[in-house]
Formats: structure tokens, C-alpha cells, sequence
């Protein structure tokens, strides 16, 4: 529905609306640009576009930038939109990490904070994550009034009804009914709330490794293990939200499904065996007594160590059965390996590529993913920018 | 583009084709009608749907089919869609049979010919199909210009680079470049190919048990084992075409990855494990040797068989690793068994549902298909007559 505070589309107020939309869009699209060159690429005249400057700027949309510097003639001045005239917040909550960025509108990360997690419950944890996002703000100069758009990644799917999240065991408390009220109560009203490793799949599409892929999935491992598919530049979610949810694949079940167990295990089955604290099991198992972190296995095998390297090979083989079975169901044409995983790709991506094509012909691409531990941020980031948009205009234009 | 046979939109001539088509596709959608249902239906004037009606009727698009018969008043004339105004050949190919169908554009099958498929090379097996379905359109008392659109199931992905099918190794000759020329060959042109398990999926879709399902995936097991996903009525087909070729999950492959083995087997890992012939096998090796097909063993499970119940609980285990594998893929709302395995749901149901429950929290409904041997015919002529509508009324009104 048209808001009520629109001008009538058809009538002169409604079509300078458009119009200051239409040069908006160009601004943030294309970068500065002079008036003549937005009539050109809007289509407009050049009457229309100085009125629609004018009124952006005076709405705080638009500023002047500087002017072209041509070797002779008259110079013009260059236009942008103004990236102050709004911000975004991202928030990455996991289960070792907290990582706070604010966003300007131009997409520069004005103000970032990280803290480990060391909250043992939800309420500790809502109030970590609200002090830290404070901190965060006011960091950067602002106030609460200046964040258009609050975005938070977490692990597991969040339950509009219940007002929680689902299938995220590695977050205490955060299965309790009522707590996306209490993360919007020291965040802020209208919180966006994603899966972290949908939002990783978004920044590693936008910004990333998965730039223009058509079909493809980001898996991350950390202390869970997850996946982000997008189809078409869109986070694919099934049914329920729960797509990606890769922990609970039937890894080491082929043979036992149906035997013993009455309940499904709290984790998933793959969870288990392949997540970042299981890198360790699996390297202190065969021997290698001092590793503490994935990481530092990791680290070891680099060094050529044989007990870390075979460490290593086992977790390849589990991402090959992740990468195999993820492609017989959606044929995606690129894998790539976010968040943390990512930057073990130099060890991992040849053993698991060499197990792939030793079962199955279905093979994808798998890369590492390009932005690391800040996947799941730039994400948030991105995700909060598109909504942004329009929002700051309708508020500053719309209701002018 | 807009074809050059096509009057140009906004004349009264293009209203007129407009107004046609609006006419034909009620008809099409909501059944007989009459000139005042039409009207109030399209929104269109009583004279301009009189005009329209007489043109279709002189196109053969629609018909009378008689009156109304309210106790008092006058009775109106009631109009049809003419189904007879074009038909679609489907034709679905498996290891084991031949089945086409001839349907009229009132979902009506005029003619149907199933036979057991006994070609042992791709030429023998073209030959077959084209002499089937030349019998099956004599049959119907219609020649091929009838046939608006033709329309073939088949294991495998079409490559319509190389005009062959990929993934089909248990068709002989159906990888060899230049196989769907031949096909079309003996088929007529245009041919629409698609993977057969999608065309279960579409079918149950449009007319089975996944009617109205956002995401749902559609397993089909029989010589090779298939699934076709369909996300809000489209077929969801992956990067290359492959999405759904469940017969390559890792089954048994979560400790043994990257292990002796160089080069991928011919048939996927599940698909050795699952496939129609492996319920004979698994039960012959739990010492059932009389057993001679997968619907035997089901049969002697009915009728209390320890042995034959034993090879099906198998078979159910195999299908909860695949069902789970999927759910924490794509989050479906459903899973339809589909095809032959579907018609042993009564023995399979409860034991996938117990499995699943057993190690996963990701549980989608599964059902048995409504279809059973029908499904890839039917989704052959749901899709065929989804072309075929504008077709028709291109060749027919758009040409005038």
C-alpha cells in the first residue's frame, strides 16, 4: 500500500518524488556526477534535475561534492549521495565472538568493535550484545536516532511466532520464547534478525567470492556448522527457514539409521564430527596432544607436522561428504568456504576436491570465501543497506 | 519480441486478440460458462465477449456444449474451451518400460500405450519409442499435426550443447552426442526433454499429493533413483541441471572418502545401495533367494515374511539417510514417494518416520505419491499443456 503520507502518484508532487528518486538511485548506483550527466542517464531535463538536487540536498540526500576538472572550459559541480544520511548496524553474535560494525550508507564501516563471548547465559548475553552495540554507536558519533536499519546474524532460525531461535544449541538460552524481544530492547525496535551463515552467503555474494553465481552454497564451521544457499542473488530458506542447516546431515548414520537412539541427538550428526572443536578432537585422538584450537592444527600442519596434516586430511573428508551431498541435492556451481574455515582453504581444498571426484560426478567449484571472519557483518551490512535505502528517503523525502 | 504476425498492441485489431485470450483462459480455468458469466468474469462488455466468442468459435478454440437449465427464464448457451484443438504427446522412457500418452487440451488422455522396454542399444531403443508413439497418435485417430507438444521423460540431464542425456547409465547409447536428434527424429520437432523425476515431481504438483506445497522434493526409485524439487511450482534444477540426483549422495562413503578409489563410480553410491534391484539383493543376501523383484519382497513382507520384512526396514533406513540428507539441504515441507517405491509406502512410511526421528530434528512429512507409474507421464502432459495453451492460440488467432 502507498503510505499515507505519499503525494498522489500523477500529481506534480508525486512526479518530484519520483523523479528526486530516480536521481537518488542514479547517485548511489554510479558515484558523483554533474548535472548534465544525471539528465543524461535519468532521462530527465535539465530544469528537473537541478530542482530534484536541490530538494535532495535540502533534505540531507545529496551534497556537492567538488567539481570536474576538465582542461579548459567551465567546470561543473559533481553530485553524490550523501552517505551521512543514514546508518546501518550489523551484529554478529556467535558463540565465541561478538562483533559489532556501523555502516554509512556509502557502504564505509564507520565504527567496529569485536569481544569474545563470555556470557553463560541468554540474559548475559542480550546484555553483552547491547552494550557492545551502544559502545559501538556512540563510537562512531552517533545516536541511537541515526540507525535506520538494525541487523543481527546468529546461529540457528529465527521463530517469528515464538519470538526465538530454533536449532541453536551452541547459544544458551537463545531457544526461550520472547528473546528477539529482548535482544529488540537493548538493540532497537524492528530488528532484522538472519541466520549467520545465510548472511555470510549474502556478503560473500555481494562483496566476495560468490560474486554473479547463479546456484551456490557458503559453508561455514566454527564452534556449529552451517550453510548459506542463495538462487538468484535470494537467500534460499525451504520451507521452515531451515535450509543450509548442513549440521544435521546423517554423517557416519548411513548404517545405523533407525538402531538404538529414540531421540534425535541435541547436535546434528555432522555437527559433531566436524566442527572446529572436533578438529581438535580428531588431532588430539591421533596423538597430538598440545593443540587448543582449530587454528593452531591448522597452524601445525603448515609446519608439516604428520600428526596435524592427518588431522586436517580427516576434516577435508568430512567437507567432501558435506560438498557431495549439498551438490546431489542443488547442483550448486561453487561451494565456498566462509568464515573461519576459509582461511585453512590452502590445506583443505586439494584433499577435499581429490575426494569428491573419488565418489561422486558431481563436482563443484569449491573456493575459498574473501571476507573471512567479517562474512557474517558485511552481510548484516548489506542486507541492512538494501532496506536502508528506501527507507531514508521515504522518511526525509516522503514526509517532507 | 513481439512476433511479426502479431497486431500491434493498442490497435483495435491487438485489443481484439487481448480480449480473445482473456476469454479462452477463463473458459480454460473455470469450465463452461455463459455469455453473461464470461462477461462478469473478464470485466468485459457483453458485446465484445459475444465478438470474441464467435472468433473463437470460428478458430475452433472454443464451442457450445449446451444450456443452462434454470427452472424458469430463458436458457443460455454454454461455452467450452474445444479441448480437441490441439493434443500433447508425452513419452516417459525407463530402463524397464516404454510408456506414452496422447492427452487433448482438456487433460483428457485420448490414447495411452505402455510396453516393456527391451532395447539393448540407444538406436534399438529410438526405434522403439518412435514406433510407440506413432501407435499410440494413430491410435487416438490423429495425425502428427495434431500433436502441438511433444514432451520426453528420461533418467539423466539433457546437454543441450552435445544433444544427449548426462547422468542416464542405465540407458545404453543415452550419453552418445546427438541422441536427441534422433529422438526428435522419430518424435517430431520441438521436443521438450526433461529429467524424469522432475516430471514426477510436476505431476504430483499439479494433480497428486504435493498439490499447493511451497518446497517439496519428489523421490522416485525404480532401476536408477531420482528426486525432482519443485519450489513454489517451479522446477528447481540447480546450476547444470542436476539438482535432485540424489543417486549420488555419499552413502557409505563417511569414513572411506578420499580412500583407494580414483575415479567416480558409473552409478552413484546411494544409487547402488537403493535402486529397485537392491531390495532383490538385499534380500537374497538375507537369505531370501526366491525373491525375483522389489514389488516380491514387498509382497511377502504384507503377507508377514520375516526375511522380505527385514530387506524393506533396510530399504527404509536407506531412504531416512536420504530424506534427512535433504532436509538439512533444502527444508522441504514434504517429501512424496513417488512412482513404483510409492505403491510399499503402507510398509515404508512408519519405519522412514521412525528412522528420521531417531537422528535428526529437521522431520518433513513423507507420503506416498498419488500417481504411482503415472507420474512422469503426467507431469509430461502438465507441462505440455502448459505450452500448449499459448501455442495453440498463437497458430490459430494470432496467424488469422
Amino acid at each position: 500500500m502507498v503510505g499515507a503520507e505519499n503525494p498522489p502518484v500523477g500529481t506534480p508532487a508525486g512526479m518530484r518524488k519520483i523523479n528526486q528518486r530516480a536521481v537518488l538511485d542514479l547517485l548511489r548506483r554510479s558515484g558523483p556526477a554533474t548535472r548534465p550527466q544525471v539528465a543524461k542517464d535519468t532521462g530527465l531535463s535539465k530544469p528537473t534535475v537541478s530542482q530534484a538536487l536541490l530538494a535532495l540536498e535540502a533534505a540531507g540526500l545529496a551534497r556537492a561534492t567538488g567539481h570536474t576538472s576538465t582542461g579548459t572550459g567551465r567546470s561543473a559541480v559533481l553530485y553524490e549521495a550523501d552517505p551521512t544520511a543514514g546508518y546501518v548496524l550489523g551484529v554478529d553474535i556467535g558463540r565465541e565472538h561478538l562483533r559489532v560494525a556501523v555502516s554509512d550508507l556509502g557502504h564505509t564501516v564507520v565504527a567496529r568493535r569485536d569481544e569474545r563471548n563470555t556470557s553463560r547465559s541468554g540474559t548475559a548475553l542480550v546484555s553483552a550484545v547491547g552494550a557492545l552495540a551502544s559502545a559501538t554507536v556512540r563510537e562512531a558519533g552517533l545516536s541511537q536516532a541515526d540507525i535506520v536499519v538494525r541487523v543481527l546474524g546468529s546461529p540457528g532460525v529465527a521463530d517469528p511466532d515464538k519470538r526465538c531461535f530454533r536449532h541453536a544449541p551452541n547459544l544458551p538460552g537463545w531457544g526461550k520464547a520472547g528473546l528477539l524481544d529482548e535482544l529488540e530492547g537493548v538493540l532497537g525496535p524492528d530488528l532484522m534478525v538472519e541466520n549467520d551463515a545465510n548472511l555470510t552467503a549474502v556478503g560473500e555474494w555481494e562483496r566476495g567470492a560468490a560474486r554473479g553465481a547463479s546456484v551456490f552454497g557458503c559453508i561455514t564451521i566454527g564452534t556449529g556448522v552451517g550453510m548459506g544457499v542463495m538462487v538468484n542473488g535470494q537467500v534460499f530458506r525451504g520451507a521452515t527457514g531451515a535450509a543450509g542447516e548442513i549440521g544435521y546431515l546423517p554423517y557416519g548414520q548411513s548404517h545405523a539409521a533407525g538402531e538404538g537412539e529414540d531421540a534425535p541427538p541435541v547436535r546434528g550428526h555432522l555437527e559433531e564430527a566436524t566442527a572446529a572443536q572436533s578438529v581438535v578432537r580428531g588431532a588430539r585422538e591421533l596423538g597430538l596432544g598440545t593443540a587448543k584450537s582449530a587454528r593452531e592444527v591448522f597452524r601445525l600442519a603448515r609446519d608439516g607436522d604428520e600428526l596435524a596434516l592427518r588431522a586436517v586430511e580427516a576434516e577435508a573428508d568430512r567437507l567432501a561428504y558435506t560438498v557431495a551431498s549439498v551438490a546431489a541435492v542443488i547442483d550448486p556451481e561453487l561451494i565456498v568456504l566462509g568464515g573461519g574455515i576459509g582461511t585453512a582453504a590452502d590445506l583443505l581444498l586439494d584433499p577435499i576436491d581429490r575426494a569428491l571426484r573419488s565418489f561422486t560426478p558431481l563436482v563443484p567449484a569449491v573456493v575459498q570465501g574473501e571476507l573471512g571472519d567479517d562474512g557474517v557483518l558485511t552481510g548484516a551490512i548489506s542486507v541492512g543497506l538494501r532496506a536502508a535505502e528506501g527507507l531514508v528517503f521515504e522518511r526525509k523525502v516522503g514526509a517532507a
